[in-house]
């Protein structure tokens, strides 16, 4: 937003939602598709009560029509009274359609497959049934005081044509958001902002998006998705969901705090994404990646000395996101034989020791000579600095004793 | 590549270098700074062994000044003859480059700081001093027959005038590569996009990148430098690096084979990446994250009933990737409440059992009903399976002694 930040919205693009953006969170319907997910009644509200807190917009729960339970516990999360708006996900079905308008959501997703793969290998319907279907099931959901949204699957694989033709019709109807979906995950950045702002500049409606992680892209497509004026981003805790998943909330945030930091930090409680993943990771039974934006162990762990050096003097330098946003610390790795001086020295002043920087580049050289034989503990490298202190304490006073001896002709190894 | 992918390069970038990419491995360099890291040299040689094997073109190590150790290592990697060539990465030092250079490698990647942040608080140095280092240090190199690259670091966050300064200056004395570094993981596609094919369009030398991955956009931006003319992408097997890391190679490829797939199949050993990704994994102690592209547990399996059976009559209807290009095989999760009878049968068939679709349907159903009361294993769905199928078998005898009986009606659950 300020004009000193780089990575804020490209002052261009007059589209751009990335300083207005809503979330759908889907952990408890695409979620739900996840290898390792069974998610008891008492467990899905603990999720969507957390994810309420978190300040998510909506919540998207699986289709009443999945199964006896599934219905159950679409009724129990409506009466839990939440602040975020609670959606359902259904087929493109009247019966479907009739069950969900009767659970007490306040919006239904409605999808369907557009792609050839899909209308030959899924449900074998062509563009015509597909249509008709839409306007009957959208028409009925309004009937009934209830938002809805109508999307394609596998909207990148789908005829451009027949994509207008679908979405300019159902938004003459009145839908309130279309939903385009990547829903095998092969989509790239800038194909999806060609994609995005042509339907875009076709329809009255907001947009939804929905993308899968298969090629590493889910969080760059949202992000880009916004800049062509799509506004909803679905989103999964640790992006659990089919295959490898989707768009994960946090590392959405991570992306969208860089990009408008006062709206996502005066939106979304940023510290708690941990506890929501955390929450998340132990129902499914997964460990956080070791290298989750955010929360991973070492997202905000420094190693290399000259990196070291900087984050000293300003953390900027070699952080783009500020730990303590997200109620975290970062850390200075200095045991290990890349570290430098800089990082040394924070360790000696953090020991309440006095040591000069002449001194503290021999004990550093000290240090990575270690480090290169073994993998350093931080005690290892505390033994060292003492150690060091001690005897140049005892040169310090045998000097005094014997002007004539100078201690700084021991120390050649600086560099 | 074919005209029917749509996720192939964009037909309308002519600059683009997605179908002749290639790829600079930096797992014993910045993979030397994840926090984790310690490697022995004979792990070490392991590790280039393996992205030798693998099909990587350039290895990146560690600057040979880092420690005593780290130049043997470096010496001897360049002894191992491998066909991927060796670079080492120094900072633009002319002591840096005296070392490097006399170590065997093939190349020198010298990197310096050009942002506001680092000029300020990591090395103090001014545009015309760090314009004139440059110039020395790359002759230097040049002259003794080795290739050489020089990057900036951070270079999203430094002022475009300087990048074009000095990339064209260096550029002018025949610099082999420029490297444009998003240091802190900040940057989004369409801004790499336009910085990229900027200064492409100013220089004539080769363009590499180096992407970090706090905010989840590390391939997404890889791809789209590529687009924009961007030549050779920096990796790290599993991403390590630098608090979160950098481009994962697996990740990276599961991107590049969806777009140009006759390339990198025919150059990289993709049935290699979990034998790479395990070593690397073993040695620096950490686990494959569960959603990881390609190797994460789940990345081929698909839950969803509606999924299920699109992918038993077609597998492309909701993958993008094909496991066995990796090696790897696709399971269809068919033992939870999410489960349809188009995954059943699959299971029944498998089971070598004889049920009609409609028996399919009546089990499916009482799969379901299972699965909303716990989780069910695939032992627990076989038994179920197989109970119904007795009993079925004792029906269909019992109806065959007594005709007027009907077993269908016993079934009225189906959905």
């Amino acid at each position: 937003m300020s004009a000193t930040n780089p990575y804020a919205p490209n002052p261009s693009d007059f589209i751009s939602n990335v300083p207005r953006f809503e979330v759908i969170d889907s952990t408890l319907r695409e979620g739900e598709q996840f290898a390792n997910a069974f998610f008891t009644l008492e467990n899905k509200i603990k999720i969507a009560k957390a994810l309420d807190d978190f300040g998510v917009d909506y919540i998207e729960l699986t289709s009443p029509v999945a199964s006896d339970q599934a219905r159950e516990e679409v009724e129990a999360i409506c009466k839990l009274g939440l602040k975020s708006k609670i959606l359902t996900h259904i087929r493109c079905h009247m019966h479907d359609a009739r069950v969900a308008v009767e659970t007490g959501v306040d919006g239904v997703n409605v999808f369907i497959g557009t792609s050839n793969f899909l209308r030959q290998h899924s449900h074998g319907k062509d563009m015509s049934y597909i249509t008709k279907a839409a306007i009957e099931v959208i028409e009925f959901v309004k009937s009934k005081g209830l938002e809805v949204r109508f999307s394609t699957e596998d909207s990148f694989r789908s005829d451009i044509v027949d994509l207008l033709n679908i979405y300019t019709t159902v938004d003459k109807i009145g839908v309130n958001r279309i939903g385009i979906a990547d829903t095998v995950g092969g989509a790239n950045p800038r194909q999806v902002y060609e994609l995005i702002r042509t339907i875009k500049s076709s329809v009255s409606c907001e947009i939804e998006t929905h993308f899968h992680n298969d090629t590493g892209c889910a969080i760059a497509n949202a992000y880009t998705a916004l800049e062509a004026g799509a506004k909803y981003i679905d989103t999964c805790v640790l992006g659990i969901g089919e295959r490898n998943g989707i768009v994960p909330i946090g590392g959405f945030m991570a992306r969208m705090v860089v990009s408008a930091p006062e709206y996502v930090k005066s939106k979304y409680k940023l510290n708690k994404i941990r506890d929501l993943e955390n929450l998340v990771a132990e129902i499914v039974q997964v460990n956080i990646p070791f290298n989750n934006p955010i929360t991973g162990f070492c997202a905000f762990t420094h190693k290399a000395g000259i990196h070291a050096k900087a984050i000293l003097a300003n953390p900027s330098t070699y952080e783009i996101l500020n730990p303590t946003d997200f109620g975290l610390t970062r850390y200075i790795h200095f045991a290990n034989r890349l570290t430098g001086w800089n990082a040394i020295k924070a360790r000696v002043e953090q020991l309440n020791l006095n040591l000069t920087d002449d001194q503290i580049k021999v004990v550093t050289n000290q240090i990575k000579q270690m480090g290169d034989v073994r993998p350093l503990g931080i005690e290892d490298v505390d033994s060292i600095i003492k150690a060091f202190h001690a005897k140049e304490k005892d040169n310090t006073s045998n000097a005094n004793e014997n002007e004539n001896e100078q201690p700084g002709a021991k120390r050649q190894r600086v560099d």
